[in-house]
Parts: structure tokens; sequence; C-alpha cells
């Protein structure tokens, strides 16, 4: 059964190909995320990765790795703090910090941290798994 | 400008082929999402999509609606009140809720709603403009 304070953490990083995909499929074609030179001269100073991309490896590990298989995702918060760069590594991590037992939930910090330790993106999310809560 | 109560909306659905790329860039493969088998016998009788995935559709407006290019997305929470499945149309739409002009800020609620009028997703973004807002 998983209690307060397990946590998950796995390194992540997404390429340009997967910034394209996700355009695609979102049908988000923000010029930030997809044209170098219109990037280039933004104060990113070139091509940033969607905050809906660099969040779904929250759904990612809830779905398939912590809990896993049977994991119901109930609600997402997110705080886009600092841009998140193609083919950079990151650090995304879920730990719980709250068990509601009786409805087989749990609340975990979300954070996407990068390799100087700042959070690029925060949160807390909240699911439920029938078996593991 | 953009004021109080500006709002957008747009009608969106999401197919099978939407959701296995998804899963690719996302890595998100909870069977939920793409195995029929396994879907149609949990609580929702079949494969649904991706929170995540029907949530960039917030992003997109954001990034290529309204307000469109320039955007920079500071938060997103939702809420996944009820499943989103693939092949369905749903209304999106954000609407202004608030606007923190010294920032060039604005907060926006941010729905998915199904053809019964039931929410499936609810939520509130916040967003910078420096020209329009």
């Amino acid at each position: 059964m998983i209690k307060i304070g397990d946590f998950y953490e796995e390194i992540i990083s997404f390429s340009k190909e997967d910034i394209k995909i996700f355009a695609g499929v979102s049908g988000d074609f923000n010029p930030i995320h997809i044209n170098e030179q219109y990037a280039k001269s933004s104060i990113f100073g070139g091509t940033i990765v969607h905050g809906m991309l660099a969040a779904s490896v929250f759904s990612k590990i809830f779905g398939t790795k912590f809990p896993g298989e049977g994991t119901i995702y109930l609600s997402q918060d997110l705080k886009f703090l600092a841009p998140v760069f193609p083919n950079v590594e990151y650090v995304a991590r879920v730990e719980v910090t709250e068990i509601i037992k009786e409805k087989h939930n749990a609340v975990f910090s979300t954070t996407l941290v990068d390799g100087e330790k700042h959070q690029c993106i925060s949160g807390f999310a909240k699911i439920k798994h029938k078996e593991l809560i």
C-alpha cells in the first residue's frame, strides 16, 4: 500500500521531434515551440517544450509506474515556473503528501527540476487507486 | 485588450490515433487509454482520452487562438471530472475571470463540456501576454 512520503523519480528529456509530435496532436503550433528563429528572439532564447507536454510525464508516471495500472487521474495543478528546453535532462518527481484512505485517493506533489535544482514545473495531483491506496 | 468575460469556444474531438500518438510522445501507455479489451471491462466501458491530451486543447487555444501568439502559460489546474471518450465532440471554453494588469497576467476559467452540458474537465489557467493584457 502507498504511504505518505513514498516517491518516484525519473530522468526525462524531450526532443524537438517530441515537440513537433505534440504540436500536431494538440494543435498547439505556438511558434515559441516550433519556430527556431522566432524563439531565438524571444525571452527564452530558443524553442521551449510545451508545458502540457512536459507535464505529461506525471501522467506517465501515475499511469504506468507509480502507482501504475489502475490509476485514475482526478486532478492536476501545474505552475510553469521556468521554461523546459528540448534535449535537456530534467528530474520528474512525484511524492505522496496525503492519503484519503476511505476514498482510495492520494495527493502527490509533482515537480520537474532542472540540473541546477530549480523547479521548472511544480504542483499537486490527486489520483485514485482502488487496490494500492 | 482582453477584458473580464471575454471567451473563446471550440468544438474538439480526439481520435484513437491521437491517443496512440500521445501515448507514444508522453510514454503514458496506461492500458485504459490504448487497450480496448482492458478498457471494456473497466468502469469506463471503453478506452478514454488521456486527461493531459484532452486538456492540451487549452494550451492550443491560449497559444494559437485566444489570446494567441505571444502567450506565456503560467499555470493550469485541472479537475478530471468525467472521462473523455475518443471520437466524441466536446466544447472547450476559456473565459477571462480576472485581469492583473500591472503584470500583464489574466486568469481564465477552462472547461471541457460534453453534449449533455456536463463538465468533463474544469479548472483555471493563468497566462501572461505583454501586448493584449
